[in-house]
């Protein structure tokens, strides 16, 4: 199989060195031809090219997009597809963005789009769920989608250390961006659990249906409550089959410690599974970094190279309804007064416990709070 | 395809169960004819025959075998073989004794013998070890792979419960078989170890090389130790590869609750893999019961159905050498004299940490001192 590669930044890297090096059976299959890099200041090897058109020669079989970013990765995924050529992306941000166009775009030309390593980098998360609904339904998932928030808020728990002295500690490791927003406001995770939702009920979420919340304001004091009441915060995508539709969003929640993910230490990933024969199922490793996410891509191309059945089904008409949500709610602000009809329990002067509120009315609360500071969780006290 | 289903207890009634209601557009193409019981007692349906001959048709595709025991499985799995036929099951204990034998057999006769179901229950160990392959190298794997001591274990931690009064509640959830030796003494995960490896490497490794400690002697003041020092004991089975051959050992180890490996609650299994790109990946699960195990064996039937490559590679020559890994212990024995001359500290008067010694030293010494009672588990303090 000829490979174009579109980057070559920390994943396009990775792709290029385990599939150049060949070291397995199915490896020794796949060349790749052409790879796209910015110019010539880029350029370490004669397959380096500096313009989309050049990289997309008639003998490529497989283009892989790592070129990160929106608007550019999705004109030529697109053109790839035109001209007939499978694609293997690890990038949820166009995936997650341009779902149906992508999908039904890649059925019209009769080739497949496939994406393992935009959720959960080295975790075979797509190629379990593929492999789950062979025989089984699942009705839920949930999990640690975001290394960089999991690393911040376990530092914060292990060490004491505040928000934002281990937030440039993530990113001196290069486990966080330098503009962090994505990970901290917990956009990186909607796209991802837009991504898990779509392939495990077979449908096309609309991605702004997904309600989020970040970590972007906790604080010490919201660890230590976890702490306190033998729970520990971690940033929680969440997808829950109801009988008419589903409920998707991300939110910080205190988690027992009698469950596995309050456990995840380190910017590691953990994706469960709820389904009928097997009950819960939980994966957990590396959710980024270039040799975990670059084995992802290569898996996907080998998946290619076998003439697996690809699929993806986008036709199951499913709405995100998170009114029906409810949860009891950790909030921190200086303007509790707007909570002060849906107080389960007061913790401090600036904290209650909600009683149990949708996550709509959460949101219009903070919103009239008007403060930039305040911090709410779901907790199950 | 059509079905010829051996034994019909708890995880054979699961398969016929997930079969005859065909949920899904897989399992709709599979068709059980025959369901091999022992006797007229136990016949429920117009499929039910009571000699192996009977069931082994010539129309039949695969034969699934949830018998349980080991000759009789042998000589039917043989049988279907011999006959051309496909064969799953999730006998570990007769695939880990007999390997080459059937993998062999199966090979001569262009056949597939399959085995999800043997390891780890509902989690799917065995296709995610071939998927991982396809690209990158496992060396190591370790793991919980025993739900029964796990569950023991978990409540003697977590309740501060004696031995025999968990096994009681732990036969009684149907947990743990009347004899519960294979489990506690630590074959159970002998086997699992053994078939995990064969395929981690290619190889058939002997059985009997797998040094086994089980956990029949432990109590509350093993259980506290590890609490004192932010570990938790847990069966481990572990494989390691060196630079010449491979270490394969079952050994309760006191865990640090750094690793999520310690946070395993209940009856739960968890598999973890070293492989060089992808660093450490875990699987968790329920790792035995009706539907996990069920699931498991109808996977093996669709992934035969799919025509996927099952060939399973066993030429790999690799000796087990134990003699090569070495650890602190905890031993806690009446007659500590025999370790005297091993001590790296004194714990209590009838427990010590030892020096770093390896597997055979500590069988040797444990043997000498002629306690019944003794106690050890492998420590890294």
């Amino acid at each position: 199989m000829k490979i174009a590669l579109l980057g070559h930044g920390n994943v396009g890297r990775g792709v290029s060195y385990i599939i150049d090096n060949g070291k397995t059976s199915f490896i020794k299959h796949l060349e790749i031809k052409k790879i796209l890099v910015k110019d010539e200041s880029e350029a370490t090897d004669e397959r380096m090219v500096f313009n989309i058109d050049d990289a997309l020669d008639d003998d490529i079989d497989i283009v892989v997009e790592c070129l990160g970013g929106l608007d550019f990765p999705f004109v030529c995924i697109s053109k790839a597809l035109n001209m007939k050529k499978h694609v293997v992306t690890s990038n949820k941000k166009v995936m997650a963005t341009y779902y149906d166009e992508l999908v039904n775009l890649a059925k019209k030309n009769g080739v497949n789009i496939i994406f393992e390593g935009s959720v959960g980098g080295g975790i075979p998360v797509m190629s379990n769920i593929r492999h789950t609904k062979r025989v089984d339904e699942i009705s839920a998932f949930s999990g640690i989608f975001n290394g960089t928030t999991n690393f911040i808020l376990d530092k914060m728990t292990k060490e004491g250390k505040c928000f934002n002295d281990v937030l440039t500690k993530a990113q001196k490791l290069g486990y966080a961006e330098s503009d962090p927003g994505d990970d901290i406001d917990g956009h990186d995770v909607r796209y991802k659990c837009c991504l898990t939702g779509n392939m495990v009920w077979d449908t096309s979420l609309n991605l702004d249906d997904i309600t989020t919340f970040g970590v972007r304001t906790v604080n010490q004091k919201d660890i230590d409550f976890g702490q306190k009441h033998q729970s520990t915060l971690k940033l929680i995508g969440r997808g829950i089959k109801t009988d008419e539709n589903v409920q998707v969003f991300v939110l910080p929640e205190y988690i027992t410690n009698n469950d596995t993910l309050a456990h995840i230490p380190s910017n590691l990933n953990c994706i469960v599974f709820k389904s009928e024969n097997l009950n819960v199922t939980s994966y957990i490793g590396q959710g980024a970094g270039t040799f975990p996410t670059a084995h992802a891509v290569v898996q996907d191309i080998v998946s290619l190279l076998n003439n697996e059945d690809l699929t993806i089904e986008n036709n199951n008409k499913i709405e995100i309804n998170n009114k029906n949500y409810k949860s009891k709610f950790y909030v921190r602000t200086e303007n509790l007064e707007f909570f002060k009809n849906y107080i389960y329990k007061k913790i401090d002067s600036d904290v209650i416990i909600t009683e149990p509120i949708d996550l709509f009315k959460l949101k219009d609360l903070m919103e009239k709070t008007e403060d930039k500071k305040m911090f709410v969780a779901g907790v199950s006290l």
